[in-house]
């Protein structure tokens, strides 16, 4: 799939670039149309033939995504800590689930995620699609079960017409699986088009002055080997503290899913749009300051010190690939619950 | 004040014409006019001459409404129990709060509250205004101190342009008082015409045969002799068992502020807007069965045994008073954090 090839596609270009603007030098060469090379202009939908985005699909997945009835508490939702009202987090180190349990890692923006080309912070989901799964099911988040989630949404006749108008083919819609899929092909819309996206597609005014030297660092600078592709990140995984250790790392990510040694350590490359807005970063939240974690990212993954005029370039550039316009979400009026819905058990 | 006055004149007047349509029956002499003395067609706004309703007051307070900055975790904003995906509750039988603490009343719903003479179960608070001050503070809802709330406010540069913009006048706008006041600006734009309203303003369609038949139950029976008023409730405080104890009752309600025994089971009377979409019922959420809520209440406040088809019309009536058209809110994306902004204290 196009998906997968991409990130490598884009890695070897970059490569190329680094090279060429290290040897004659960024200014004489660099045009929107070879850094959109390097990236890719945001496209309206992340589509995904096996998960068609409809306008019905979009519609209940909506309401799914703010229905706190998918937790076995009935207290949590989606939203609850991917909030649509701040740019897809919740702003915390790391996550707060059902009984308040605080969860191991830093609750990624759901914000462009149907970009990426594996879910969570050690991929183990493969599209929106499973991920949307796993948070429902998860006992330290939305602690419910699959029978539990379709035994709310069958008691709530609105839902089941609109599974039946999501899924027009199927004889038996509200399925825990429609459920996922409903909510991902909602996520497959939550694309944030910024100024970016406009000096790629060819407004050099789209970016100031600060700005574009701040791409030249980032691209000079070596950020683009992993921080690459349509969401600016991922693309691929990536050993943390692949040059110079990570002092406070303690997460094993990827390993806890393959077992393979060399996966120690490893993470997908989160994607840098919105990054302004998404503090506190890392898998554990352990930095809140923006300037920090690029200054980390330099020293342990390219082995770089950089200058606090390089970071405050670097920065200056991450604020471009912040929601312009911003995301623009109108609140579903949930269907109410019948008798035969199962309680909140909180 | 007008609001005060306003229950009671309804209240003589729904005693009249209670009288009048047991004496001479309710179908010749039901007119939208007559219904209208008793309820009154909802207002666009909430006015308040002491905290005027401005546009941009308005917007800060649904920035605010939503940002869970406002409480001590980071994790909690006014929306998490009264969220407007889901009619203004939360659709528990009691609310959640700091560290999952379980608190002791249903939330009530925030859509039209600001019609009403007092704010919470027990009337503690005079409006909105003084309303939204309560869960900022209270340890077991968002745990969090008028010094916390201001210094996390001050320390983001968006906030404090939009309180400038709010409170022009003022040469200190970010303060504990204003935050409060630009929520309430924003909960006074709450309000859900319904059906109804539209069948007082006399479009006799409006309203089903059935629930015709409901409304003229809902009078007969007596329900308007605290159900009045525009917001259908909420104009008056009234004991809880009236006639008949409520077998379940261990809230002491409005003694718990006035410390006065007549003041024993003492609520305020709750509205009757969205009240399909509002379940579970009563101070603590005891009932989700609305036809069990309408029964409870015939029984405990007028000493009545309604039969089912009598519950079951007046419950057909309480659905003419949901949202139509439907509540639109639109999410803000709320501004980030900066290094100055006290972190979240999960």
């Amino acid at each position: 799939m196009q998906k997968f090839k991409l990130p490598f596609l884009t890695l070897i270009c970059s490569y190329f670039f680094i090279s060429n603007f290290s040897n004659h030098g960024f200014s004489q060469d660099i045009t929107p149309d070879k850094v959109k090379t390097i990236f890719g202009i945001i496209p309206k939908v992340a589509e995904n033939p096996s998960n068609p985005v409809t306008p019905e699909k979009v519609n209940l997945g909506r309401y799914l995504f703010f229905d706190p009835r998918l937790s076995k508490s009935g207290k949590i939702s989606c939203n609850s800590c991917h909030s649509l009202a701040n740019s897809g987090v919740d702003g915390l180190a790391t996550s707060i689930g059902h009984k308040w349990q605080i969860g191991p890692r830093n609750a990624p923006t759901v914000l462009n995620a149907a970009l990426e080309f594996s879910q969570f912070w050690d991929g183990r989901a493969k599209d929106v699609e499973e991920q949307a799964m796993g948070p429902m099911l998860n006992p330290k988040e939305m602690a419910s079960t699959k029978e539990l989630v379709v035994q709310r949404l069958k008691s709530i006749p609105q839902y089941v017409d609109m599974f039946k108008k999501a899924f027009p083919d199927e004889t038996d819609p509200v399925t825990f699986e429609n459920t996922a899929k409903a909510i991902a092909a909602f996520e497959r819309t939550l694309l944030t088009p910024s100024r970016f996206d406009r000096y790629m597609d060819g407004d050099l005014s789209a970016l100031s002055p600060e700005e574009k030297e701040g791409l030249k660092t980032f691209i000079q600078t070596g950020c683009i080997s992993c921080h690459n592709g349509t969401d600016i990140g991922g693309g691929m995984f990536q050993k943390f503290g692949l040059v110079n250790k990570v002092s406070w790392l303690q997460d094993l990510g990827r390993f806890e899913v393959t077992k393979n040694p060399a996966d120690k350590y490893v993470f997908k490359v989160p994607s840098l749009r919105n990054i302004t807005k998404t503090a506190p970063y890392f898998n554990n939240g352990h930095t809140w300051s923006l300037e920090e974690a690029v200054k980390t990212m330099g020293y342990v993954q390219l082995g770089k010190t950089l200058s606090d005029e390089e970071v405050k370039k670097i920065v200056s550039f991450l604020g471009s690939l912040s929601a312009e316009p911003p995301l623009q979400v109108t609140l579903p009026n949930l269907p109410p619950s019948t008798p035969q819905t199962p309680r909140p058990m909180p």
